[in-house]
């Protein structure tokens, strides 16, 4: 990359300041490094980066590699620009917690301020079968310390969609609805339950976004409890919108430190 | 925003494929949706957007507020390009797992590559003091199930580092170490065992990244246990460079869907 250091005394700092003052986006990509102070601190020395600046007042701090930034500050951020000598610093600052992000430049490859429009609706979509997957794969989503023994158990009177122990070692059976879970529903986590030795042996949870009407009462006569289950939560699980279960991983095998 | 709409039949797909060709960074500013089809699936409406293509095959899409991507696709993504009508389509497919992600452009404001050097260092750190914050805003970093009364409980020999309740309820008294544990902090950990009434009444737990040499003998001796506790770990939960605590609130309660 060649490197275009500006040569102009204020013309970056006029430029980031105009764009900031009107709410734009600022794309920036320059050569910096970044230190943060916050509950805990973190240095990244000089380098090559992508910097977003939102009008929101976020900002992201992207290296040439790798899908998550290495450092940022949500929304509400306060910016603050200022020339120190040969190198630029841009500082953003929030309270609640009180933290901040300096980036200093070197040089300064791009900066471009944009005036985005972005009313388009985000939806996210799962299935049954990708509600069991991510419960399968995160079964805390379930209840802390729930362990699947079998995705879709047969049992004589059909397949239970999840089978499982609890914490304390229980076995559990779990009948898993997209929707609101229903009479239908109940009655057939009913049955697995009786065909598995009854309540006693056994615990039967219905898992679903919400209940349907009259099913609450129905499923305490049974003695069976509901657990909710957010269809978007599993998505997430699963699909590429969802930092957390990959960052678990992934990031803590990072090469950072 | 000014929409430049591309009047040349292959300017973007060439430029696009160019940059994708010499492993470049692209930036991309324009008005397109968003389909992700993987374990799940998403679509989010036109808008404008920032697009990162990463020279590793990474894809990064941003909405022009919040800190957090609407879409990604981590390293390792193969890139398709092709004009559709009045259309430019971008293409991520990924294997293991599955997945991938098409961007529609009806308008593109901006696409730029850069060849990005970094190899700074990024590095964390943290006090005890955080570490004992990071605890107890995430107790689950000690063992699941654990929960934080006090930190900081006064006995008579000092201070204990942090007093809580372990799953099964019973008392648990955590002694916490930036560096690894050594037989003075085992030996404090025991006088304030001593001082609670002795380790049948009290679970005494050492935590620290690992422990000095001979230290494992002398717990095992007093009765007391050892848990992995990361300073880095505890630092990603304080700081900005941690997607996932702040993601489990702030981004299920996001305007999506």
């Amino acid at each position: 990359m060649e490197r275009l250091n500006l040569g102009l005394e204020n013309g970056f700092t006029t430029l980031l300041k105009t764009c900031l003052d009107q709410k734009k986006t600022v794309l920036l990509v320059g050569r910096c490094k970044v230190d943060y102070v916050g509950r805990a601190r973190s240095t990244l020395e000089y380098g090559d980066r992508i910097i977003l600046v939102k009008e929101d007042g976020s900002i992201i701090v992207h290296r040439p590699y790798g899908y998550q930034p290495v450092n940022w500050q949500p929304p509400g951020s306060v910016f603050h620009i200022k020339k120190m000598g040969e190198r630029y610093l841009l500082k953003a600052v929030r309270r609640k917690p009180q933290e901040s992000l300096e980036v200093t430049f070197t040089h300064i490859y791009m900066i471009q301020g944009f005036s985005l429009k972005d009313e388009g609706k985000f939806s996210l979509h799962v299935t049954e079968l990708e509600m069991k997957e991510a419960l399968t794969l995160k079964p805390d989503l379930l209840e802390p310390g729930f362990k699947v023994l079998r995705p879709e158990k047969p049992v004589p009177p059909g397949f239970v969609d999840l089978y499982g122990l609890d914490k304390e070692g229980r076995r559990v059976v779990v009948e898993l609805k997209r929707n609101a879970a229903d009479r239908p529903a109940i009655l057939q986590l009913y049955k697995y339950i009786e065909s598995l030795g009854g309540r006693g042996a056994v615990r039967g949870v219905v898992a679903a976004p919400c209940l349907a009407k009259g099913a609450q009462r129905l499923m305490e006569q049974m003695g069976l409890e509901f657990k909710r289950v957010d269809p978007k939560e599993c998505a997430k699980v699963l699909s590429s919108t969802d930092w957390r279960t990959r960052s678990l991983s992934e990031y803590m095998g990072e090469r950072t430190v």
